[in-house]
């Protein structure tokens, strides 16, 4: 299953060692005038050797609008795209072929298939999602003429946690450093601890917060397609993640109804909530308010330590991973998780008829 | 969206007041004998009015099977049943049907379709769960023919937490208490909590752990369609659910890889690993290694406390929920975390190939 | 898969002679009145035993609507609903229970599932058609308010061929005479055919064509969910439906360009054709003119006549059928064929955006 | 919506003088040797400038595997292609770009999107095909492996109507002529015709035939995705087809059950049946008889004959098509028939359970 989507569906190709990788956004609304540099942009965000933090890898990934636009604006037709892969140095992953990688998919992968493309994890790489960020850097496009705004950072990175709301920070600043943290003190404890991780040839998991801003009251579609059931849906497919949670999330499982309930006031004419510790939605339908959620990831599971394993033929071996990885994955999920929601937001804005037929 | 599932689907229709709620499980294999008995004890088991700890409404919830089982045996076409609403008392909520009951659904399903049936949250209603409850029995039939089980439990109310992991613990006994938490000690700890919020007019919220046992390697569609996405998409289904996490979840974040990772080994021929961070799915496919994860519930919004909100009108009210209802979703939530979990194995082992055509 | 539909959906489930037939209706907009006597009306029209040339069987066919419905007004939540089997006789069907009717699906049905429910052909009777004809009903109700109107009407009864084009009928007297051909001489020499053929212990096949009047410029996806495959695909899932053609349909294979393609022209100031030979749709969406196409039914495949045939053992045996049965299916399936046109119809103007949120 | 299929998908983009088309096929079982060949073979059968009765653009049609491949075998990951248009000369489309031309998709794809692509038909035209049979290529070379063939052929051009069954046929003969008709005398008229249409600068249309071998008993899915009604929204998917029928098709419309119904027999001990009017299929399962179905197809829209048609601007205006174009569509419809009857038997013997998991 490599489409994901009902109205604005995007679907995924390739390997990370393989031709190329692409996709097909299918449910563009026609009449945008597509800024294929925003695509680029977002992709240079995701791009690995990037900066000190990421895998040393460079990889050029050049997106090549193959279809659904013409004379530079969308047509409503399926937009095809590619992007080559170019630096793959296949001999790096000679040694491993025949090896079941600690905490990677190489084992379940064979499992199900009978065979994989063991050259840098092949289809199981988080290289795939460069095709995610092209539909997502899409879908931004559009959300962004609706006033709606997707905003990720990195809030935890092993022990160090950002505790602010997001209220509290300056979101625009979430670039203005290589860990993608709007605290600038938070982000300089965040890098030396990455940089100390790395220097143990060892690896950290973190957290990733997202707000979402703008979106209309009535989005969402009872009873299994609550808004917060198919995001969920969304950021779980990601590489790496763990937990989801939206609104108050695990912290609501220690609280009492007169805590968390949000009074509704009126303002400006609307039926707002005075607080907004649901996060957004309610029943499944979004209330008009900020949405905001949190997504878990794992520590990188490739690490230059020596590690316990068994290969293809059943026998226990031991293995250094060696080659080029990011020693948190943290920063460069960020735009991942944007692209994921920006293609969520606007594939259930499509479903409650909430964008118009020509954008 | 009233639709789940691939290739075992349940369609659910009704309101909590209206003249029934039902469903129709499509895909269920043929040859099943069906056992209406152990269809109606999950229903017991969500059944409102069971204990202390529950809100003392009592429903019947009889289940009606109305076709595809042809002398007690499942024929491979479409299970229609109802369950007939009794105890309806409709006119307890007269008194708030221009009302916006703060964290409820009410001014997000008026928004979204103009008109709602107000009669205890209507569709909206956790009610709606004794649907679920059905066509997870039926899936836990078929599951247990292979060898698979689902096994939920309560494993947080409010500040009182299970400290326990599933293999410190004897899940037989999750039902021997009202609060479904398989310790004798905490559970006495968390019925006492409850039933203080409750004299408080109060609610709380709570944590549902769960275990599922005995699914083979092989089960999950990457890249989309992960075992954990598709999971966490039924997990956040489920009314008041705010969180969901599978193995480590959010504690992955604060993890090293040297730490997280799970070294492979061999037992009895088999390809295993020596811990189990990662919760059983390796790339999104199952590894045969135990499933767990767990899913965080707010606490229930309907409190006896006086409320400020907004009605129908723009005006400014306050207000008492009247009427019966529960302190604590989470008992009651353990069988429908179960349900979900079971139609969803079963969903994805058909869509692996990994179900007999006739079991 | 017993859903139909992509927005307006159809979930279908019972047996002939099991406890009920019923289904579930989803994605019905919000605010309609929704009149069960209109529904009840179209049921009439599909009921068995209804005129001389119908099977003697008499079914009561009373809907019962379960859910969705809030004062009589639809509430954009799944409308459930029931008809329960009343006239069961299951002795019947005793002595077939081990034989393989020719013709009909319980050879394929028993081959598939390993079991089947025999009596009255079960989950394969076109007694399921009644729970499309609900579907159909509550659909028209919205496109009536569209201004979209679905006209069906027998055009052939074995070799007796009505010459005429829709044009030049009266499909108002459609339901004037029992075979519901729009054409009263043609229709008594139709009737007149029908008597014959179930007095020779035979039946005979026909062709009921069907008009759709209304559908405004747009409709259709392509490139795959054209207009026209969707329709097909609705039609070719009636029982005893072996083709499916629109506007010129097979005739067109012997035509030429200059004589097929349709001029367009200015009328009242919107682009129209001179002709019509396209049936209402190019490139896959609807052009504004009147849709029209025809479905062919093959002869009832019950005959009161000695037919050779096997049973589930291997054994080659023969056997004339026994009980009520029609002598031709077309009087019966023009509903039908409404009925699920209208369904068709109705989701893809939800799919095209041309649905007000609330009719 | 440009994904077909459920577990076979293929998901289609590129425009007639884009940069390129292309597609990615999902759902391909691993293990298979793919024969890019093949592939290759079928796209030459499709090509333009083939032969005297087709269009003499020459597109050489070029397929570039870009995914899913590895080492030559299929890794059960989607296969991502594409085909890069050369000849575009996009110079010959200039003149009509503001016209709609008569029964072509213009105008509705313009009324529907507010723009569209106008060189060379844009989305619309049939070089979509392409996209169509690389993904039945691939489809045929695991259908291969399981016993079932496809054999298309032209069956009707015109007037000229091949009066033979398909058991009067020797199918392999079906490419020794430019018209792909398998019987060289009627082959010889149809070629014959065509020319005489196309200096007459007219078009015709035609019939295609086809039969599908060795699909076992008991695929298709009731009560809606009925094989047969999978396999009619299949092929009037396809540009330019206007009927479709299976069986006995419209024929059966004047047929007795007696003459109709296929008495059950025993044949080395397979229930099999004396004759086949049914085609292949019973109550929408295949009976494990030979499937065979026909394609109506209309003339080629575009003739070299002033034709009245109006502008974008709402004027009413007569022009005369420039370009190549094709006199009749049938002989380079043929594979692309093929093509995606192929695709939808390996999909529905996917969900019928009738695929090993790696063939």
């Amino acid at each position: 299953m490599n489409t994901i989507g009902k109205l604005y569906t995007l679907t995924s190709f390739g390997e990370s060692h393989g031709e190329a990788l692409g996709g097909v956004i299918d449910g563009c609304p026609a009449g945008l005038p597509l800024s294929v540099d925003e695509i680029q942009y977002e992709l240079d965000r995701r791009r690995p050797g990037q900066s000190s933090v990421t895998t040393s890898r460079t990889e050029e990934d050049r997106v090549e609008i193959l279809s659904g636009v013409f004379e530079g604006v969308t047509t409503g037709t399926p937009i095809g795209f590619i992007v080559r892969n170019k630096d793959q140095r296949s001999r790096d992953y000679d040694e491993i072929k025949d090896l079941f990688r600690p905490s990677h998919a190489d084992y379940t992968m064979q499992a199900k298939y009978g065979i994989r493309d063991y050259r840098g994890g092949g289809r199981s790489s988080a290289r795939e999602h460069v095709v995610r960020v092209v539909g997502g850097a899409v879908a931004r496009q559009i959300l962004k003429r609706l006033g709606i705004f997707v905003h990720g950072y990195t809030s935890q990175v092993g022990p160090i946690v950002l505790n602010k709301t997001y209220h509290e920070l300056n979101l625009e600043e979430t670039d203005a450093n290589v860990v993608r943290c709007p605290d600038s003190v938070v982000a300089g404890e965040m890098e030396l601890f990455i940089r100390k991780v790395q220097e143990e040839q060892d690896s950290v998991g973190g957290v990733v917060s997202c707000v979402i801003r703008g979106v209309p009251v009535g989005v969402g579609e009872p009873v299994f397609d609550r808004f917060q059931a198919r995001l969920g849906y969304y950021m779980m497919g990601i590489n790496a993640a763990k937990g989801f949670e939206y609104g108050e999330g695990f912290h609501a499982a220690s609280m009492r109804g007169s805590e968390h309930n949000d009074a509704f006031m009126m303002r400006n004419g609307q039926v707002r909530t005075l607080t907004n510790h649901a996060g957004g939605v309610l029943g499944g339908i979004t209330s008009g308010e900020d949405i905001y959620f949190r997504v878990a990831f794992k520590p990188v599971a490739t690490i230059g330590q020596e590690q316990q394993t068994v290969n293809c033929f059943g026998k226990e071996v031991t293995f250094i991973a060696r080659g080029r990885h990011d020693p948190c994955v943290v920063p460069r999920a960020v735009p991942v998780v944007e692209a994921m929601a920006a293609m969520l937001v606007l594939d259930m804005m499509l479903e409650a008829g909430k964008v118009p037929s020509r954008v």
